[in-house]
């Protein structure tokens, strides 16, 4: 998947414009302005410092063309490659005021991108060949959810729930609101819309009878061990979808996978990815 | 210090409301309404699983206002404390759909402000007693980055530049840019505003006496050995503040404070600081 | 359904900030400050001349809240009512000047959201007694879909998609683009997320097969004649829920819902349905 | 008079913009990324199916320009031009996902706008021969206020106020307020700035000559009857612009007109006008 | 008139807050955090160092509630007031950092609208008796246009067109484009809307026949001399409302109004008013 | 120093787009398109009536490019530049509309900025040959303060802080709130980051040496007598940058700057400023 189609400039321009103003203030690059002179030029190349998973290069371009939109920026990797370290992700060439300006919220945008790219791809790896597949979750930054779910789409994920309102998952909180989960997923199915699906989370095996006669579509099991997480695959794997569900790490995903389960989602895939160190190298 | 006079509400809402929009959609949160009756309240409770240290209470606290005016939130912990796990924080009662619809944005902006103030205090206690203070970067999130310097107040350290606009700091681009450091410094001492500072970086000691000559207020150490960094404070740190940076780690950050470095600033506390772990516990 | 638990005032205000915005301009309402003193109240009501739904009563208490915080609101009639011609719908006492400052952007709102409940309602009964629902399409106002889908529930109908988001529908210019409508369910298949349903529409009766065989979730039947639409109910029923599409009006839709489909999506809900006249009469 | 240069791109696009991030939500147009390549193309033609009056092209070219800049967009017809039914008015050449993903913006856009024109159009043949002039009114939709004027003057219509702000009216609800819609006139004449005209709303036709006593520019008269038209037409045409309003239909307006009053206004050109049925074909 | 009649908190608030904003920018109030303990409280009282003309208060009231909820704030004096040198115009108790971190955006817009208030009404003072009104025109500050014309009010001005929107003024320029300033009449006499006023400016004596002919509203007289006002007035007077317009100053002003001129516009009201200088003394 | 580096159009665009809407309004230039053909091309130049010092040409011609982007601005002077009476500033071909739509939008900003630039010129050459700098403050027009700034230095002058955010000023209320100026040096010492400064504010010459004593970066002697300035200097010129403020006109800059004090700032170079008579004439 190309980024320029899974991420239009519509979406990432205000984004990037926003962090641009964020950065520079009122007063603006005070001190590219007192050292550099108005019209030099300046060549350099984002260039990833260790090996990792591309995601987000549209906002690094969008970063220099705001500042200069005489700039020229050319993608040497695309985003969802796989990039070992050292290597040239993009190149650019602008004013060098403009590039200087831009260049922390380029790196910004594209490190945490890359970053959150790179860890699922190493989810994704240790699950290869079984079944399952990694998504993420709603446990994203505020006000880069749409950035962050396409960096797990790049990292070879797919992506869980948007937001509160393009499907139905109901939690623990609401069973206590309600009356039981089971019956959560009762009301669900009486008033939702034929486009949205209904997710239910159990959080114990012998949940599991229970929520399956009110037919959900997915079945989140919450916290299970690994003898639970099979057993509910034996029960139920022809019935519903399963998505395992909480404390995956790397370490352990592997053996979750290997239980049957359809689906693990990895909230640290978005909250708690480190970034990909890359730098921006003048030339 | 307290989260209420450190962050006023008026700076903190526009992002919350911008989280809350961008959670809830056009649809709004269907599973609430799907399942829980309009008038069914809940109270429940903000608790840590993890030990560590609080900051941004005002975002849990108004992400549940906004949605539910009538909710009445009452801080159980403060921001700056260190908690430990299983601690309460906050506790919370309102409208059920309301305080379900909030969750997640809540939760999102409270784990990453706690996650980055508790990274912070623990290197902030490995360099206890000697005369280093941690200092942060502007690798912030987009967006983000005034919730999370003052995380990063809440859990000890002090803050860098706010922006591209507040100090100057030439950096090795600016140097190629403008034909070396100690350049651009005599440059930015021309014409810098009597209000600013300069900084200056160096990755070699032998650039040292050349930027000192110009007499910027603050030099970074970029990369240096320990062994360097070391002389750099027995020739400078008398007309000079020193400041460490790249590749500092909580197994590496004691050593470079006990060279006498002033400051040693650390990207990670924004760019890679794992969430704490925080849920919403019905009651 | 309340209006308050199903449209948080989160997302009405916004709207109705912006609508007064656009109505007051830079010099504001000229004609209540030449005539009206600055201190005068007025007692109001809202009244309908018609009968119809009510949805939106929302909207009127913010635009009045927004110029005159003190004013005071009580609704008479409830979101969803079905209500008479002349009845009041809600009673309102505040600063005159405001209160006639703000009763264009009221009356704009709540006469469009009734508008549409009513003709929705009125679609609804014409299927009493079938197993088809009525439902809405993306066919809404720009800048008000979250409203006017609203209205479409006060009146006893459901929502088809919100956006392109949220759900997947392939329609005629899709299978243009991508070689078939049959295709591209089968490669929507292949990449959506779990929590995503997937719609295809075909115009033809000799579509249906190849298209059932991708197993889509909903087929839509867009322009079929009520013979073609049986045939296909027949053929069917038993493995996709039917969603009827194309020129249904109240005369038609009794007889497209006795062919056995489960749904009728109707785009004049909210493209062409003409306002309920409601009023302003001070009292 | 053309589109480009009644409605600049500078009021168009912030609302095109808008619609579009309604309609993409966070995840985008998730059809065509499934189903169709990132780089194929799709030409097609946006035609019409009923004939009518075109309004708003640039809403249509700019709401597939903001998703590919390189898009070509061709008018067939002009704003202002009658077209039959079948007849082509844009021809667009774009990116397959970008058009797909713009369609229905455009069209929500474009079918609102002609249906306005096109019920403006069939007032203003209906009066044809008379002196009356065809007006709309601010029952306009929230946020489209501009565009929908612009319609009714590409319709053949002309434009009473555009807000409270651009000139005075006293209606019956100010007349409540301050003693009477004669004094609320000369209120407004002693205080009302040069530019600015003044209307006052009568409902009966013994106001008159209190309130043409006051001399306002205009007076509406409120609900009359014929007859009651006449003869306040013939007691003080002479000495003010009077405007008819309640209740104009296609089925009544020619008898209004033919009372001799100077303008008709008519709220339903912009509050109940069915859409002009509009489609993009790909060809 | 009144403050709040006449200047609703919905059109004031967004600029305060964008005026706070601005002021605060990521890091806030630095000084007050640093040196005042969090939960300080301060009286002090808005206190004019020079005569003048009060308009703004509400701005003042606005900055202190936006940082502090719990202010009280009470207005000594109200808008429209004249306030001698040293007179308390209002008194203000706050949380001491939010009192400090507002006090600056406060004084900005209350001495400016201030300064706007006292300068028209030197102007004023100086026609008393004649029947010129002094008027403002549409040199305003970009953003301020809504407050610096209600300024103008308060001083006892009355507003010129608020925008290109509301009125039409034919200047040298539009001659220059349409073949002269009576054919620009012309025109606008065939298009415009019943509720416009046309104004044309000529700036010869000889001019004014041909555009009588054309039946303005009113006809500007730019940088005409003394004498050809008075002519001006003697042929024209009784048949079009006469503004005078171009280089006034108070030393002319007078001299100008008694040419018999009906209003005399001054750009220097909005454009050049030096502030009242008014300051915030803590008691 | 040129506009384009000094000011990116990232910061001015935004403003010149919100003044262009608040001019237009929701009806546009009624006047141009009443009276000039729609495809009608105009060729003007921005000339100055009185001389001065150019600031802000981008405002000018971005008011222009947003209205037409086919529009071709060329610069004739550049900001900075001293320009005599008569002097053209650039030469502008756009169609005709747009151009008169533009103009006074682009002429309130530039006369505005070149108003402040030519005040700020007029300081600077008074103090010529003295070592003391003319400065700025924060008495800015709300919206507008970076453009200001950039004005000031075009002027000649120098910066002083942008905001609350950006460095430290102790003035006499902190004093109040904190126990004494020289006590809240000492807090702020204790507090601030390293890249902040520390101004104190003092205005009596016995409260010199003990806010010295807390080793501020700067000291404000806030309405000093002349000889206190000389005895100030006298004491602590080697000490501390001295900033003298406080009712300085061009009458008494000199004898302030003759004292030895470093800086002078000026609250009147943007409170105050008088326009610089500029217009645009067709040609």
């Amino acid at each position: 998947m190309t980024g320029a189609a899974g991420l239009p400039d519509l979406v990432v321009e205000p984004i990037v414009r926003a962090a641009l103003a964020e950065d520079l203030g009122l007063a603006g690059d005070i001190t590219s302005r007192a050292c550099i002179p108005a019209d030099a030029r300046l060549t350099a190349v984002f260039a990833t410092r260790a090996s990792g998973v591309v995601a987000g290069l549209a906002c690094a371009r969008l970063a220099v063309a705001l500042l200069d939109p005489s700039a020229t920026f050319e993608n040497v990797a695309a985003d969802g490659d796989a990039a070992q370290a050292g290597a040239p992700l993009a190149r650019v060439e602008a004013n060098a005021r403009a590039l200087l300006g831009a260049e922390r919220v380029a790196l910004n945008l594209l490190c945490r991108l890359c970053g959150i790219a790179t860890l699922t791809a190493a989810f994704v790896a240790e699950v290869a060949g079984t079944g399952a597949r990694i998504i993420d979750t709603r446990k994203t930054t505020p006000g880069l959810r749409a950035l962050e779910k396409y960096a797990v789409r790049c990292g070879g994920g797919a992506n869980h729930r948007f937001g509160l309102n393009d499907a139905i998952l109901i939690k623990d909180n609401h069973g206590v609101a309600c009356g039981g989960v089971a019956r959560g997923v009762r009301r669900a199915r009486q008033s939702v819309g034929h486009m949205v699906k209904i997710e239910a989370e159990i959080d114990r095996l012998d949940q599991l009878e229970d929520v399956l006669g009110e037919r959900p579509d997915i079945i989140m099991l919450d916290n299970f061990s690994l003898a639970d997480m099979r057993e509910a695959v034996r029960r139920a794997a022809d019935r519903v979808v399963l998505e395992a569900s909480g404390g995956v790490s790397l370490a352990t995903v592997r053996a979750i996978a290997e239980t049957g389960v359809d689906l693990i989602s990895v909230g640290a895939l978005t909250h708690s990815a480190p970034i990909l160190d890359i730098g921006l190298d003048a030339v």
